[in-house]
């Protein structure tokens, strides 16, 4: 549902009640992440800030992807929403040679992952929903919020848990966990894609994490996805406002009866003609 | 326990330091529902809201009830306690012809539920524990808020989360959603007994939900559980007292020793004398 | 992470905006426990209070314990930190011929361990992650607070969560339950060794509970692991500056580049003369 | 795969080796079953016997079904196909009012289940996946046996496990369990939709149940079904054929190429002038 | 069921048709357990052998002990049934400074468990549930057969599953593992009271496991149970042979009518004198 | 344990009685995969059929690799043991834009593993535990047999179990399902390294699987691997004489006494004499 504006409303039916609230208050993008944005994501990221999540959904499964959301990882923080792109990292369970192999090569991916980061990004760890060790922690962190990082999604667990929660991102794990450099995971991919609980996701995929879970839209269709949505958007605010004034549901949604479909067409006639 | 009044008392062992919060504050009945009722079921809510859950539990379990308690989902708000009359919907998993029939006949349930609402119902969507896909949503339950609904309970998954939490009910889910019209579920049954988690509820069932579950009272008992459970919260009124004056357990509770039972009976008396 | 302190540092490669949170504000250990504690228990606590978890986790683990850190329990109030001495009680399923001997022994464990309890103690009861059931409830547990208890760790259920959450302890559970005297579960040990998730817990042991679980440290290093953790708590603020100046973080973490690591050097040697 | 025939064919490209099994041997109906089923289900239920069961489950899925297969349950006896007509059973958490009218108004459903059920039948029970009691046991199912009965899918547990599974049944389960009479379910419906797994399954509907799962056939579409499934198996027969003759699996499967096409309609045609 | 005899009856009401078969061929003890056995033990497994599961189920739960049926473990072989007195072990998950003091006072508790064995005992392992290591492994129940053991218990894993299967044991595990000595879990006491699955198991009782889980018998209580379940399976015999014979279930089971109660019992006193 | 003879040996304690069975009968390499085999592969595949499973995995862990065991999959039969080189497909959630870029690139990587499939090797497909869907059936396997491949090892489903049951390999799954071409999963890499249960699997690794999991060996240990297991196989098969004859366990497991080591030492130099 969209967040751009809160809906206190009085309810036609009875007047002298008080307004009943049935939105949530609108969030806003940490200045940590959007000081850093280019022109063209500060525009972008303001759209994915205030479009609504299930519209969305929508768009993007009606473009051919219904495998677009991810609702078996938990916020640290339910009252945000995170927006960004996709900077993804694979674990696989320890194994010496490999392990010997990779680390050999180059910096930890946890590391590397936080110190490419560009503003707006999101690191996506599959660490295959183990729950015993974890991928990083707090320090490593502090240095992708530093350089912009805005949100950090976990098919496993971190450390640090309340200085996640503290910091200006969203956090999305299984649980959290005490331990630091794990003998029972490693990072063996980079840029590559990953399964998080049931859904595949790319690098460059842009996300919108809520509370109850992160739609993940191709980076491709992004520009479809949002003109669509908030089309969506618009008449269900119109909805909401009829529905919130005693109106029966059954002329007002999930379909408008020719009445109610009138004055939509009518106000939305006029909203253009003031832009 | 008894949630009429907020304790916060000094103990009597050492009186120099803080006092002591043992007991949560007490909740209310938002106005959206309570304006709506009608004076009986005021002064029923009115007492549903302030008696001890565990208390009502009890006395449920006392009457032959002992599978009375839903406790695998998760409320959106944990400081609210929401209560009402169980209107219930069933789905099963997805098949064309029976689909076919059903919504051939009539609105889907959820719509139909919400309409049909009563101030101060639950609805109750028994889903199978479903996690991919959502009964229903905000715009649904919008209508519902308006006819004085009081709360969600889903053995499955709503969207519009943020939404849902920010309304003047309570919702219970496994978990969240961003799906709308689910292509793997759908509507069967209305006010038909359900199974959410691993009770069965009734239509017309009171439902007194919190944070940790919610306790499903058949409504032919409710009067009784009440008296009953209103009684065990004076005597733990009066043990908790003891307690937090610094009295061992032993004596007090569960059961008071006879000084102590004599000053109990005592209480009471002057209580009723005061009514 | 350390919670001494909470860092709101500017980073010195954006001057001009806002600093940037990275660390959660610093706990205080409730009245209810400190005014009771013994003075070297005050100064132990104290520390226990302030040392990065993580620290302390890697401290505990390199001394030959690696199964410490319990992550398969909730705590109901997330944003406590809790400390404290391991007083253990262990369930069991019930069986009439066992519980009638026990219990004609002597008073039902949850009374005796709150009764028995010293300022400063945690109950812990193994109950096996049953969740049809309570160990305990608010009337125990206020006495358990009256005399100083600082947390309950159990791997089930309690009943009167939202009384549980007010008050100024730590409570740990797989989740709820509104049961009071459990048909299915029996008390049967008494400070013996239990298992909690996948962590045995002695009695004595000293516990940390932090949001995302509980750390279990032998009484007998617990010393040692405080001045361990201590030290590498140092390093870590001496890092974490470093990062939020805008330093890539390959000099700087895990390992200090030289240059780097003799500036905090010299900065310990200051900090030293200080004291 | 078809099980009309068992395939053991010596490959062309090591004619000197034994040939190589690549199919299970051919099942038959229990004569129990067969010998009281209607001439016209005989020939029904010969052809269920022998069809593919992939390429029946392609069949139904094609038709708009997709949601049509039971993995979630074990047989009793894993070399073992079952046939029949689904005879349902809803059963929830007991509850002593519902429970009351209930069985005032007749036989437990799982009596008069077994003793209205007709040959060929299969008793289907949405025990909600219950495994702590069970809905019935031998004593009913010899009655459900005399009555020609061929078949119990339970979403939950049965008991005497060892004499079911010596009967001419299929049996799938949860798992097992020894309790009688339960105090925690009742049967409540009869005849109705229910849940197995994440399937509806319908009075009527026709089932195939093989080691890996059951297949639930709507009955209108059951000689639809039989018709597209045969025709899939007798060109993987021939596909088969070529892969133990040598030839690579690109020209062969899953589409042949222009020259084994011709073949395989070639030989269609000879079997059908057979015919 | 009762197993003491292969009941193989044709049905009446369709005597050209061959007999149906409804109950499991019965099992016997193996001669590495009877040969070692006390005159007494000898008498009362062969009871145990041959009394019906369900049977004896009623009766415990009859006498108080309805938590008394383990359905969470796997049996090894299916088409056994064992019989036997339980020996209890408790493991712990790992902990150097309990394991030091524990392995130092005396051998590992598998080692000592299976060289204290006495004919026709049942090793009880409580590991958690542990599903990444095992407590033992073919080498020491080689020794605990030779000593005449029965059966082992596992909440756990065990190693050299093939060889295991092979013995003439019943073993019962959550699954297997190939590890050996355990570098996560250790032994901690030995004969106390245990929890397996959602039973607790005491040294001494008696234990009957068939296909579907076990059977836990307070040894105080195994006379009267095993008197009142063959009383039990006499009836059940009575009774299914009414079935077998074409009688409908509702005058037969689970309560005979008057006309059957009479015949049954005749058929008890023609018994009597028999014998 | 060694599977190299099978031993039923009489106890020596009770010469009367008859032999007692402690280890599984010994297997043999299906001729579809020894026929096809390089006489150094036949020689290496004669070690990797009779070497003890357990011992294997001592060596392989004390080399350095902990988790190399996978017991969360299913064999289809409980009675072979398959050995082999690992030939690994990974898949991913469905989702249009890769799936339509692979598939584009050459055929699906069941088709194509099949068809490059050696002699020896073990398809290992990592399909994230999926259990809705398949990897692939009957008819690749059937070419894939026909090509001499030993076995099958699926993070998730396969379908046309009974087919597959009967083939001369072994197949390890999480469950059946009767799906085909799946529209919620696609192949996207392979020969690469990939997750089963909690092992990570590289091409090549030689796979031993029994009934109780699958042991990953590396490759470039194998040979040591084999070397130290055989010597523990001789030392057990020493013990496990031992054991029979009636010692206690105490003086030769899991250590030889002093004696019983002179005596293993001495018939070790009399087998090398022999040879």
């Amino acid at each position: 549902m969209k967040l751009l504006s809160l809906l206190i409303i009085a309810t036609a039916a009875s007047p002298q009640t008080a307004p009943i609230t049935v939105t949530a208050p609108p969030r806003t993008l940490p200045q940590s992440v959007s000081a850093k944005l280019s022109p063209s994501d500060r525009a972008l990221f303001a759209k994915l800030m205030s479009v609504g999540l299930e519209a969305a959904w929508s768009a993007v499964t009606s473009e051919g992807y219904p495998q677009c959301f991810i609702n078996e990882l938990t916020p640290l923080n339910t009252d945000r929403r995170i927006v960004g792109r996709a900077r993804t990292i694979r674990y696989l369970p320890n194994r010496k040679d490999l392990r010997d192999k990779i680390y050999a090569s180059g910096p930890q991916l946890n590391y590397r992952s936080a110190e490419e980061a560009q503003p707006g990004d999101i690191l996506v760890f599959d660490a295959g929903g183990e729950t015993r060790s974890t991928v990083t922690g707090a320090m490593v962190t502090t240095r992708f919020v530093v350089r912009g990082g805005s949100g950090v999604v976990v098919d496993g667990c971190m450390r640090d848990i309340p200085d996640l929660a503290a910091m200006p991102i969203g956090v999305y794990v299984r649980c959290g966990h005490a331990s630091s450099v794990s003998p029972i995971m490693m990072s063996v991919d980079y840029q590559v894609p990953v399964r998080i609980g049931s859904v595949t996701v790319l690098p460059g995929d842009i996300l919108i994490g809520e509370r109850h879970g992160v739609l993940v839209i191709p980076a491709s269709i992004v520009d479809k996805v949002l003109e669509k949505a908030m089309q969506h958007d618009d008449r269900e605010d119109f909805q909401r406002r009829l529905l919130l004034s005693g109106e029966p549901i059954y002329g007002v949604y999930p379909t408008l009866n020719d009445a109610n479909k009138a004055k939509f067409e009518e106000s939305q006639k006029q909203k253009k003609q003031k832009e």
